[in-house]
C-alpha cells in the first residue's frame, strides 16, 4: 500500500543548510508534506509564535520539535542551566503544537568517565522535566542514539535502555524510533513491539546507513542509498498499531547539504514512495 | 597492584605502519612485552614457519591471530571461499601457537539489506570452523565489533549476541572482549560475568574512545587519552578469573602510525601501568 504524503514529515535538518525555517515550511506546503520537525535553532530564529502561526496556517503536523534533552553536566550549575533549557523547549513545543519532544539525552560530561553516572543523570533529569510535561501533556520522546555517540550526544543507545526509563517514570516518556540509530540492534524487533504495544512510539524517523560512512555525524543517506531494510522497521513499528509521521532526518554534509532543497525534498518524496 | 609487562601483548596493527612482523617480534622482546598478536598479512610477508620459530625464540606468547571470519557472502562461492581462507587461519593460530584465533565475522554481503540472514550464514559459518578448530584445540574468539561496523566489518555487535553464538554452539567458541567496542554496552558487566564464568573469554584487548573520534575505523586512541573507564572494565573481566595477555590495539592513521614505533611501544608500556 503506497504510503500517503500526510504521514511524511521533514526533519528541518535535512535542508538546514539551504533553507530556514519559514523557506521550510512553506516548501514542506508546496511538496505536498503532511508535516514538519523544526530544531530549535530555526525556531529561535524565526521566532517561536511566528512560527506557531506559519505552520498552522500551512496546515502541517508537527511531528516533533528537536530536541530537548543534554541532561549529565560536570556539575550542580550545569544540571541545572540544562534543566532550565528543557523547561523552555517544552514551552517551545507546546506553543508549536509539536507531537512530542524529543530528547537527545547527552553524553559524558567533559572529562567525566562515569557512564553509569552519566546514564542516572539522564533518568534523574527526564524525571523532572516529566513533572511540567505531564500537565502539559507533551510527550517527551527518548531518541536512542546509536552506540557511536555514547561519549558526546547520547549515552541512552538502545531501545532497551529506553525501555527501562519508561518503564520506570511511566506515562508520559516514550520513544523516538530512528533507523539510523537502531538498525543494527539484535533485539530491534521485540523491542518495537515491546514500546509499541505499550503505546510509547512517539515518533518514527528515516533516513540511511551508507557504506562506507565518512564522517560519524555528517554522513547520513537518503533512503534507499544505504544497507537498512527501512520497510521492515517500518512494518514492525506498524504491527504495533503506530500510525503516525513519518520523519525525514538527513544530516549530509558532502551530498543534500550542497543540493538544491526543493531537489532534495522531491528526491525526499520519491523515496518515501519507494525505499520507506 | 602494578600489572606485570609480562601480560603485555602488541596487536601488530598498532605499529602497522612502521614495522614489519619481524621489527615487531624484535621490538616486543626489547621493550619487555610479554607477547605478540600479528595480522595475517604481516605473517605472510614474513612466513608463518619463520614466523613461528622468532616468536618462540624471543619468548613471546601469541594472544591471538588476527583473524579468520568475514563469512558472510553473496553466493555458496563466496562462503566457499571463506570457510577455505578461515581453514588456512586456523592452521597459521596452531602453527605459530597462538592462544585464540580471532574472528572479526563480516557484515553484509554486498547488495544485501539482510542482516538476520548475514548473521545466520555468521553462526554456519562459525559452526563449521568449529570442526576442525576442536581436534586442533584452537579457541575461536568471536570479537563483537562495535555496532558502527555492523554493514561492513562485523554483524556481531554485542557481547549477548557472542553469549548466543557460544551456548548454541558450544564448546570451543569464545569471546575476545576489545573495550573500544563494547565500553558503550548497559549491559557489559553482566555479559562479561556471563562469558567469564562460562570461561569464554579468551582475550581481552584495550585502546581507548577519543572525543571527538574523526574516523569511523582509523581514530582509535591510546589507552587514557580517550573516555573508556578501562580499569573498569578490566576488574570486571578479571573478576571472573581471566588472568590471560592484555592486548593493544590501536588503529591510528593520524597519530600513532605517524610516530616513531620505539616511541609507540615506550607509550604502550607506560600507559599500561597507569591507565589500564
Amino acid at each position: 500500500m503506497t504510503l500517503p504524503l500526510s504521514r511524511l514529515s521533514l526533519n528541518t535538518a535535512t535542508v538546514r543548510a539551504q533553507w530556514n525555517l519559514a523557506q521550510c515550511i512553506e516548501g514542506c506546503a508546496r511538496h505536498g508534506f503532511g508535516g514538519i520537525a523544526p530544531w530549535r535553532d530555526k525556531l529561535a530564529e524565526l521566532g517561536t509564535e511566528v512560527a506557531a502561526r506559519q505552520i498552522r496556517d500551512a496546515g502541517l503536523r508537527v511531528s516533533g520539535l528537536c530536541r530537548g534533552g543534554m541532561f549529565p553536566a560536570a556539575d550542580a550549575a550545569g544540571r541545572k542551566a540544562a534543566a532550565e533549557d528543557n523547561l523552555r523547549a517544552l514551552d517551545e513545543a507546546v506553543a508549536i503544537g509539536a507531537e512530542c519532544l524529543v530528547l537527545v539525552v547527552g553524553g559524558l560530561p567533559a572529562g567525566s568517565r562515569n557512564l553509569a553516572d552519566a546514564r542516572a543523570q539522564v533518568e534523574d533529569g527526564i524525571a523532572a522535566l516529566l513533572e511540567a510535561a505531564r500537565p502539559a501533556g507533551m510527550p517527551l520522546a527518548i531518541e536512542p542514539l546509536h552506540p557511536m555517540y555514547a561519549a558526546d550526544r547520547a549515552c541512552v543507545n538502545t531501545m532497551a535502555q529506553a525501555r527501562g526509563i519508561w518503564e520506570r517514570l511511566g506515562e508520559g516518556v516514550t520513544v523516538a524510533v530512528d533507523v539510523y540509530h537502531v538498525w543494527w540492534d539484535p533485539d530491534l524487533r521485540t523491542e518495537i513491539a515491546a514500546a509499541g504495544s505499550a503505546g510509547r512510539i512517539a515518533a518514527f524517523h528515516v533516513c540511511d546507513w551508507l557504506v562506507p560512512t565518512r564522517d560519524l555525524l555528517l554522513d547520513r543517506g537518503m533512503m534507499g542509498d544505504g544497507v537498512i531494510e527501512i520497510p521492515q522497521i517500518r512494518r514492525w513499528v506498524e504491527d504495533t498499531g503506530f500510525d503516525g509521521m513519518i520523519e525525514v532526518e538527513i544530516f549530509s554534509e558532502a551530498n543534500w547539504w550542497k543540493r538544491d532543497a526543493d531537489e532534495v525534498m522531491e528526491v525526499v518524496k520519491t523515496r518515501y514512495l519507494s525505499a520507506v
